[in-house]
């Protein structure tokens, strides 16, 4: 199964590649390695969530959060790859979570992020990855994430 | 008209490279990609700037700020690569932004660092960015920027 | 002398690759690079240190949080290349650590890990380096380590 068909199976539409909120772009490609800006939880051409998790948002929220970044990543990745299956391996994800005072639940949260990966790509094509409890973040998003993928 | 030509028509002097505040390197190469470490708005051996931005710093101050960590980054560039013509593309910009409670113009100000690397090295050359609000920096600096770009 | 008899000599045994703790793996290699995901100060199965450094925990004690970390890291590498001499240079470490309001001292506490590199693969393989303050953190680990290594 493609990683497409798979997001068929998921009742995933990959949506419009976001637009980058400033001077910058949303992808790029260097060698075989592409990777994207920092994503944040676009949904419809807004924020899905806002806010701190551990308070403002709860950290199942969280979670959807991370998986919603996933999912404007991997329109990203559509966008600059064309074709999902030419992406050899998925090589890192950097998870940033905006953070309210004591919560350490960063990598339940981004396993929303992981999880999908997992799914789409298969389990063996693993990823590295980080997981930040930020103080502060662009337009108060609960979560920030950025992929590197590696090409065939 | 070359990256160093479009630095003198906008007067600035590349500085000496700032060197590390520690144990590391301030730059390396590695394949066709050359990295910074973390670049701190350095200038004439002091920080131009410090504190968090959204209080101590402005946030047309962070934007300069930003624009100064650009700066001392492109001196290491030069520093690695001798020529700025033989950079190909600039990769990505990972910015963080010293941040008072809620501060979310992390992009604003990053913006300082990106609108300098367009305006030097073309706007088709974009570049991947993330922007974090961060809650305690090295020196207290407003900013810390690293930066990667690929080589010819 | 090989990275493995320095690391004897300095009486330091690599210990079992730590795992990850959720959806992801702990080192991934593309291209020549080889890079971990963020290690913590695992020791024997436990955190060696929890909290915040500048308050629960001392700088010296976030010295040998990062020395741990980078111990850790430099048994992922192991896992992932064998042979530590196979390691042409290290790339970079991207350094967090968890920080106690007003603290600044994130340079110090991370040569923990660039001192133990650099006795370990030599001075001549300097790297790369950022150094943030973390506002919260993976079960409350004082640091976070990745690093990024170029395979000869």
């Amino acid at each position: 199964m493609t990683p497409e068909e798979k997001l068929t199976e998921l009742g995933i539409e990959l949506p419009k590649a976001p637009a980058a909120v400033a001077s910058y772009v949303p992808w790029i490609r260097t060698g075989h390695v592409v990777m994207t800006s920092g994503q944040l939880p676009w949904k419809d051409g807004n924020l899905a969530y806002t806010g701190k998790v551990g308070s403002d948002v709860s950290e199942e929220d969280g979670y959807q959060a991370a998986r919603l970044c996933a999912i404007n990543a991997m329109a990203q990745l559509k966008a600059a790859v064309g074709d999902l299956s030419r992406i050899a391996q998925i090589v890192r994800l950097e998870g940033n979570v905006h953070s309210a005072p004591g919560f350490q639940g960063q990598p339940q949260v981004l396993n929303g992020a992981s999880d999908l990966f997992n799914e789409v790509f298969g389990d063996r094509k693993g990823h590295t990855r980080t997981a930040l409890g930020i103080f502060e973040m662009p337009l108060n998003a609960p979560i920030q994430l950025s992929v590197f993928v590696e090409m065939e």
